[in-house]
């Protein structure tokens, strides 16, 4: 089968055999924003042509593909939901040259009953064999990062934080932007900001504390926005491990993001084991396996 | 005496008799930024001349314009300080028609040791008497807020917080800026943000939850700013007082805001007692009169 993570600003595709291995992947910076005209269906052959002529025919999407700007809607299904509650409610894709379908996206509440909605990332997470058989927390680090519950093999919620486009913001628009300078994401002071992050204020003092700390040339403008990054991490990590002390978390994302996070889990008290992105292949070549394709 | 309040964007002048009363008060656009090339002497006579004809000669100046922005710099004094060590540290503006001074910001420590510095804030702190007289803890909100701790007639601290600013740059930068439009600013969705202030899950994933109750039509577009104030100076109020519990707080400032944040302190277990901007007058002219002018 083919899987496709297909999201608002990258398409991944990933050719998967019979025995669950990866057989060939493809990235392109073809996210939905970028194909013109709602040409979905050209784009996803020019992508993946060459595999279809291998006789590769089920094809299975996922992402804001899914999402009324995408190719087509594919309504939220409820939490809780695995693999075989996603195979069930596959949207398909009326095309003539293989058979195209689309995960849904999956809505559930937080940990206090507040509604919360996703799309993509129940593919990456149903990848993850030790959170289907064991149940426990996963962890997708990014613009707005989500927090996942699972239990008996299905996703019961989720919880999301603000935390990559707060980053984007303070870092781009806000008094903090003149003290910063591009420079490295990681090392002391990342650090010193994810320590910053456990004492007492609140995320808005701290926040402030990048000005008096750069006015008084404790914090050169290049180790500045790695502080801002320990920070605001060290912020959503501790709130999301709160009811979960202890936990493992299985942390799904590019290698970069997904290190920084595992050392703020350990600083945290928690146990961090990571993966990549190809979660979405093994999430989508399982859910495939449950699908009827007629 | 003449006492200014020139901050950034905005100038108050008030015009203050020997017994303490506001005879006069002015204001205008005229902050620092509005200033072309430093004419600040001819600004300031502008604003003040027909005072000055009355026979006033003491003019002392607060807020940014003491900064190296302003007219001339002040430097920062440290803390512990009150109205008399600031009387101590004016500094002299050289010129003809008046005997014109500045007075010098505070820097200081944060509950945890951190440097924070404040310019013009110092001025209303003095000017509310019973914090002179029995200490305690003033608020100052804004674009960042100031929580001041007052003890033995001197201020020993401050915690500044970056509320203010930070509700503008969600309010037009991120994602949340599309789920909103102009409505009141207070009212049962602030009352709803400042609820959803005590609940856990962290200021991170409550702002995303704006987003995810505006898409399931739980939060109408014109009720959400309300509803992200309340979150916001919520998260402050309560992570200010955290140390401080059952505390008055003396919030100094415009009416509406300090409205919203009496509304919070009491919410959140303390005592808030309003004070308007003219708290600076009253400081100045306390400042002024323990000043040698000469």
């Amino acid at each position: 089968m083919i899987g496709v993570d297909w999201g608002t600003t990258s398409f991944r595709a990933f050719r998967v055999g019979r025995d669950g291995s990866i057989r060939d992947r493809r990235a392109s910076p073809r996210g939905i924003l970028a194909v013109p005209d709602g040409r979905f269906g050209d784009t996803l052959r020019e992508e993946i042509g060459p595999w279809l002529a291998l006789g590769e025919d089920k094809v299975l999407l996922s992402g804001m593909i899914g999402s009324r700007q995408g190719w087509k809607e594919a309504p939220y299904l409820p939490c809780p939901a695995g693999p075989a509650d996603i195979a069930g409610a596959l949207v398909d894709i009326g095309f003539d040259w293989a058979k195209v379908k689309l995960v849904p996206g999956l809505s559930g509440v937080d940990e206090t009953g507040v509604a919360e909605v996703m799309r993509g990332e129940e593919a990456q997470v149903v990848g993850v064999p030790a959170l289907l058989r064991d149940g426990g927390l996963a962890c997708l680090p990014g613009t707005h990062s989500k927090w996942v519950r699972v239990a008996g093999g299905r996703i019961t919620g989720f919880t999301t934080h603000m935390t990559g486009e707060m980053f984007s913001v303070l870092r781009g628009h806000t008094i903090l932007a003149r003290m910063m300078r591009d420079g490295p994401s990681d090392g002391a002071p990342f650090d010193a900001g994810l320590a910053r992050s456990a004492e007492p204020g609140g995320l808005l003092h701290h926040l402030f504390g990048i000005r008096a700390l750069t006015l008084a040339n404790r914090l050169p403008e290049t180790d500045a926005p790695a502080y801002l990054s320990g920070l605001l991490i060290g912020h959503e990590v501790r709130a999301a491990l709160a009811r979960h002390p202890g936990s493992v978390v299985q942390v799904i994302g590019a290698p970069e993001l997904t290190a920084l996070y595992a050392r703020v889990i350990t600083a945290c008290g928690g146990y961090a084991e990571r993966h990549d992105g190809e979660a979405a292949a093994h999430g989508l070549a399982l859910i495939a396996g449950h699908a009827d394709w007629g």
